[in-house]
Formats: C-alpha cells, structure tokens, sequence
C-alpha cells in the first residue's frame, strides 16, 4: 500500500469547527422558487407559517440573502460532542479497485444517531426549545431523522413525536426501540390517529407507507397540539443550511493538506445530505472561483432528480403542506414495497433542484442490487459497515473510480457517507439470500403521478 | 456548563499512535500462573499448544518478560483505520449528575464492529495469516467478538468460522447477519456439528448455551480442520496484550492534557477491555512510580471475581482446553437466562485474577436493572448508546461521581466505553417495558460449581 503524507483520517480540533452556517442561497443567481399556499398560490410568508414552523426556522427558511448565519454557542456545543466527523482517505478501497484515483469521504455516521441528520435535528430542536414551546412532531423513513431527533430532544428535555413511515417501523423495530430509548414515541405512518392518515388509509388500505404520508400526519399532529411544531429532517432551505457543516469542515480539512477535489459526490432523498456536503464547494462555483464535478446519486426506484419534473407539488401526500418547487415525481408517489434503502421522499430541495436545473450539477439513479454490491465491498476494504443510503454515493464514487482506473487519471473524489448499516441488516440479509429485486417505475407509472401534479392558482 | 481548557474529545494523531504494545506481565511480581495440561498437570509449553493457536500467539502468551512487543506495520496501518479512538470528557454527564468529579471515558465503540474487540482481533487474525493458514475458528457471546474477527478476516482474506451462543444468536439476529455481511459462517452454540455440542446438549437438553460452551466446540472444530487454528477473544495474556493499545492512547491523551486519574474503572468479563485499558498505570503502581485506584465491574448474576474462587479451572465446558487459574464460578456455570447482557465468562484473565488476589484491584459487582437505569442517562446526556456490557462501567463511574457529589471531592474518573449497544435493543425494550428482572446466583449455587473445580494431578 502506498502512503502519502496524508493521514488515513483528517480530524480538525475543536478550535477549527466552523462557527457559523454557510448559506448557499446568498450566493445564488437564481434564488430556490419560494414556498406557496396551494390555495392562493401566493408566497408564503413568516406568518403564514408560524402555524407550523418554528420562528427563527421560518426566517432561516426564508432568507436568502444572508451568506454567513452564526451557529448558536449551545448548538456548537452540542456539535463539539460528536465533531468534527473525520475526513477519511480510502486507501484500502484505493488498493482494492487497483485505481489511482485518490478517494476521500466524509464520515458522518459517528455518533449514536448513526448519520449526518443529527446536525439539523439539534438545530431545530434547540430554536424550539427557545421559543418555549414543549414538543415537536416529525415523520421519519428508514428511521435516522427519527432517531436523530429523538437524541436532540432528549438532550434538551423536549418531548418528540415521530411518524415512522410503516414499511420501516415493520422492518426495523430497533430502530424504533432506539427513539424510543431516548424517550420519543413513535407511531407507523400511515395511522388512523389522524385525518390524513385515515384518509390515505382509505384510498390504499394496504399501503406501506411513504415520507410523504408520514409528513401529513407529523404537521396535523402538530397543529393540533398546543405548544408543539413540526419539523422536518430534509429538503427545506434551513436544514440544508444547518448541514453545511458538513461541508464547510470537508473544505477545512482538505485546505489544510493542499487537496483539492475533481468530483464530489452524494446520495440525494430529499438533498439534505448532498446540499451541505457540497455547500462551501458550490459556493466557489457560484461565484466562479473554481470548478467541481458534483454529482447526486438517487435509487433508480425513486428517480426524482433522473426521471422527475421541475414544477411546483406538495411537499406530502396528504397535501396539506405549502407547494414547493422542486424536482419530484408527485406527491402519492411510493417507491415499490421492494425498494430497501432510504432516500424515498418523491421529491428533492428546492435549492438542489434550481441548481441542477441551472446546469450547476449532474444526477445519477442506481439500481440497489448494485448499491449492496458496492457496500459490501467497502465495507469489507474500509470496516465500516454502512448506510444503504451512504451506498449510493459509495456506488457512484466506485464507479468514477473504475473510470479512472481505464483512464489512468488520478481524480481526487470526494463522498459522503452520511451514516451507518447497523440497522438494515434485514436489507443486508436480502441482498445476501439472492432476494433482492431491482424494481424500476415505467414511463407510465411515473406519468400517472405526473398527471396528479397540483394546479397552482395564478401559474397554471 | 463550565469548560475547562480541555476539549470533548481529546484525539492523538496518527503518529503518537502505540508503536508497540505494553506486556504488563514483565512488571508484576508475581507472574500469572501458567497453563496446565488438565491430564499431567504440567505446564504447557510452546509445542503442547501449537494444535490449537498460532505459533507467533503462543510466544506472546508465554512471553511474561518483554516489556515492549512492537507492533506490526501491517497492524499498526489497520489500527489507523480507525485508531486513535477518542478520550472523551463527560462534560454534559458531569452537569447532569452534578457532580465536582471530573469524568473521562475512553471510547471504542467507534469502528462496525462496535467495540474493542477488533484491536485484538486484527493481530490474531494477522498472526494467522502470516503462519499461511486459511482460516480460524472461534466462539462469541454476545456478538462483539465474532463481528471484529469477522471483519478482521475479511481484510485479510481468512476463512472465519464462529460459534455464537445460543441465547444471543437467537436474541440478536442482525449481528449475526453482519458476521456474515463479512463473510463469517455462525452456527449457534451448543450445535450437534462437534463431539462437545452434543455431550452438552445430551446433559442439558434446553442450555440457551454458554461462552465455556461455545469455546469447546470452536477448539473442537479447529483442531479438526487441517490449516486452521482457534482464536479467542479475551482471558488469554496474548488478548490483554493487544489491548494494551487503549490504555497507552488513555495514558497519552491525558499526559498532553497533563491530567492524571483518580479512579480507573472497566467492565470485566475475561477481562481484556479492562487489562488493557489499566495496563501502562497499573505498570505504574507496580513500579511504585504512582498510585491509582482500579476497579474491575462485573454483572451480580456473573461474578467470578467478587464471589468466585481463585483456583485452576478449565477454559471451556467441554474441558478440552487447558487449565488456567483464575477466579472462576467453575467451568460448568452459566448465568441465568434473564442475564441480558454480555460479560458471561465463567472465569477471568489470569492476568487480571493475580492482580485481585494481590490486592493491587478491586471489583464491585452490579445488578442488571441498575446497569440499564446508567445506561439510559448516560445515552441521553452524552448522546451515545451504550452496550450493555460497557454500562457496567458506566455504573460504577456514576456511582463513585455522585460519592464526589456528597464528599465535595473533586476526584478524576476514568472509564473504559467499550461498545455501542446498536444491536442490545431487545435488552433495552426488556428494560423499558419493566420485564427486566435482577438474578443474583444463591451461595448454594455457587458452591455446586465450586465442587465441580478440576482436580489437578500434582497440586492436589
């Protein structure tokens, strides 16, 4: 094995964090469209969502100007717990694809949560916490947000209340045990405890269950109760801007060793991942300091950014939600009950979707089959056992890896691997026993929800 | 919260890693006692134990006068792979509990396999290779063991095979899948597959299986397996000498820092987490070049050092092994079924058991309910989930800070985190839906095993 004179993991000190939030809208030609009420199809604004949102959330969900916004002390201290993640150089996976490109990821898979969304969920648990109200209310997929959430809460004595999408909950019980261990309660989504849960009930007696079911029942829960918000683990501006974190120290600790990335890469469900990742590098982009490949992975089962369209939807299926334009395959979209990892949200940021839609980016969807393949290649190279959400960026980067290995061309790839496998075991067991199945949507199935695309007042 | 000039996580770069591993043997007095062939009662020596483990394994487990056994290059690389583990303060614990102790855990549950145990098992499996075998064999208990040898000999290349304990292979089905996401075969202990399974299974009929048990079957199944030996995951001197890389990392990070420990404490099942955590300041006090106090923890319905004898007695049920003299509860015990977490060996390190028995340790034996209840605080005040068997040590390292609380001593406290407890969530839900019970063995009991202690031929 060869070694450079870069370590396998690059840690920053704690002196080195960064200590303020990177907002990548400042610096943005075109602005992300703004959120609309789907009845008047007029924007949103801070009081049209204090119903639902917390208010310093609201105004970090709407400013779009401001390019450097102060991480709270409390918040840094919290982060100073469980970061800064390492930057680890791949050597190993290096050796084992043969490939002079040069492969770092990001590691955010650390701490308890298992994944990168805990840096958000202290964010808006801790604005809540200081608004003075008493709980929050959320959905949860494969079960990080949930789980991440439910740590943030516990820390700050909040009470947490998450919606599992049902097919997870069923699937992964010590997922649920876990929020549970940190004192959240959890509910399978869809349930009969509300009026879009029972409505959907109704329509798809026996569906699994999709974010964006679990979304309309997280925001009904929360208007419902008295000193209580919602909040969500993705695609909204402000957790993107809370995850730049994890840019803004990739950056940090690349500068420090002269490394400088040819292509970054990350997994993209609802992009909260993949936006803070690349925020710092973006940034450059933007305002033509340098230039970056930036790819996003998505599962070929749930192809919002590869097969979607770019028009204003709902952000949930019981549409109860403001409109958002994004890339997104409709909002009663649900990925095929095989589908294993993640990622299953219909749609994607707004901010990625302007800026993929602006040329600023690529997408790729992958098919799990190929996903599991490459992370049990990892995880046997580099020991970490990861993610089937993680898999699809490690997928992508092997893949550019291989490409180098043709090419000869020593590329610096940069990952995210946002979190940890301990609890997909079940999808693990799948991929080993042969029963893992690739299920791809038709063009007809996709028009199907193309079709239902809301009609927004004033645009149509 | 107060802060003091000293971080959260206190990380060594990867050039003050350990160079080589500590032997505290060649500083104590009294030196373990040797093996024993069980038939002659002689001791054994380098050619009596070559059928069972590899030959570089022996000479490091009879080796008690090397004070320093470099370590591999090879090794050294695998261990920056996820090496230096962090020495965290227990900043947000030590406000919880309001306490003027001040609380450091050294954390090594940051790697897939969860724990500690892989520092050992990269140098066996290592050791393996390098002699040109093809595979090991082993048992595991509640998981970890076999997950870091799996992993282990996936890097490598080596064939794994793992005996895993009944009650846990059934209690925890997803470890068992990330052995074999590794590539390990697991077959649950006692089986029919080896001649010691079967003599077990026909005296009792329904055992949910013992560590001792497992043992027998994986020397069993190694010595009939032409190029394979058999290694294990704790008790040996070889284990506790690998593991020596946590307590030369604790005792560097605090140097930089220039703090020095009151109180070191560790969780003890065989002992390696905790020989290895104590090794350079138990070298230390038997120098006599500082005094600390260092408390071994054990479970109440497993407690070989608080109430077991010290005395020769078989490694395994099936007395195919050596004799060893330690503090055991006879070969034969094995801990009530509603015992939920790991630290189930009948005996302990003969290292660590000479050590009691001169009086330069102590041991505190704790119920499990009382291991749970410091478990889940510590989750929700540092943010990591810890396995069971590391909450022992959090319970110990609780109870001497809240002391400090009533006595106003500003004592510093030291504690060995050895695991995450991703895959204990069964146990938790025991615990949190209130079916978690405390059996504490009667003396009757006991006594029934002691009776059964080999006679040694020539001690006697």
């Amino acid at each position: 094995m060869t070694f450079e004179n870069i370590p396998y993991k690059i840690y920053l000190s704690e002196q080195e964090l960064p200590k303020a939030w990177y907002n990548l809208r400042a610096d943005m030609k075109t602005k992300p469209a703004p959120l609309l009420n789907p009845g008047t199809g007029e924007p949103m604004g801070f009081r049209d969502l204090r119903g639902v949102f917390c208010d310093e959330l609201i105004r970090q969900e709407l400013d779009n100007g401001t390019a450097e916004i102060p991480i709270p002390r409390e918040i840094q201290d919290f982060y100073r717990m469980y970061r800064p993640s390492p930057l680890v150089r791949a050597y190993c996976l290096e050796e084992k694809l043969g490939t002079p490109a040069k492969i770092y990821y990001k590691f955010e898979g650390g701490n308890t949560s298992g994944s990168h969304k805990l840096n958000s969920a202290i964010a808006q648990a801790y604005y809540a916490k200081k608004q003075g109200l008493k709980g929050v209310t959320t959905e949860t997929g494969a079960g990080q947000w949930g789980t991440a959430l439910s740590m943030a809460c516990a820390y700050l004595g909040l009470e947490c209340r998450v919606y599992m999408v049902k097919v997870s909950y069923e699937q992964k019980p010590f997922r649920r045990e876990v929020m549970r261990t940190y004192g959240a309660s959890v509910t399978p989504s869809p349930s009969m405890e509300t009026e879009a849960g029972r409505k959907i009930l109704a329509g798809r007696p026996g569906t699994t269950g999709s974010l964006g079911c679990a979304i309309s029942e997280a925001v009904e829960a929360a208007a419902a109760t008295p000193g209580c918000r919602y909040v969500l683990g993705s695609v909204l501006n402000q957790v993107l801007l809370h995850q730049s974190v994890i840019g803004l120290e990739t950056k940090a600790a690349l500068d420090k060793y002269g490394v400088v990335p040819d292509i970054i890469i990350g997994c993209a469900g609802g992009g909260s991942n993949l936006g803070g990742l690349i925020a710092p590098f973006m940034g450059e982009k933007l305002r033509g300091e340098r230039d970056y490949r930036i790819i996003a992975v998505e599962p070929a089962s749930c192809p919002s950014f590869t097969r979607g369209r770019f028009a204003y939807d709902f952000c949930d299926t019981g549409m109860v939600c403001p409109l958002a334009k994004m890339y997104t395959l409709g909002s009663g979209f649900i990925p095929s009950a095989d589908h294993a990892g993640g990622l299953r949200y219909h749609g994607m940021s707004p901010v990625l979707s302007q800026l993929y839609h602006d040329g600023l980016m690529e997408a790729v969807s992958v098919t799990q089959t190929r996903v599991f393949e490459a992370a049990e290649l990892f995880a046997r190279a580099e020991g970490i056992l990861p993610a089937p959400e993680s898999s699809h960026a490690i997928r992508a980067a092997l893949d550019e890896a291989l490409k180098c290995k043709e090419t000869g061309e020593e590329k610096t790839i940069v990952f995210g691997l946002t979190g940890t496998g301990y609890f997909d075991m079940t999808a693990y067991e799948k991929f080993h026993s042969g029963e893992m199945t690739d299920y791809i949507p038709t063009d007809g199935e996709l028009q199907a929800g193309f079709d239902k695309l809301p009609r927004v007042p004033g645009l149509d």
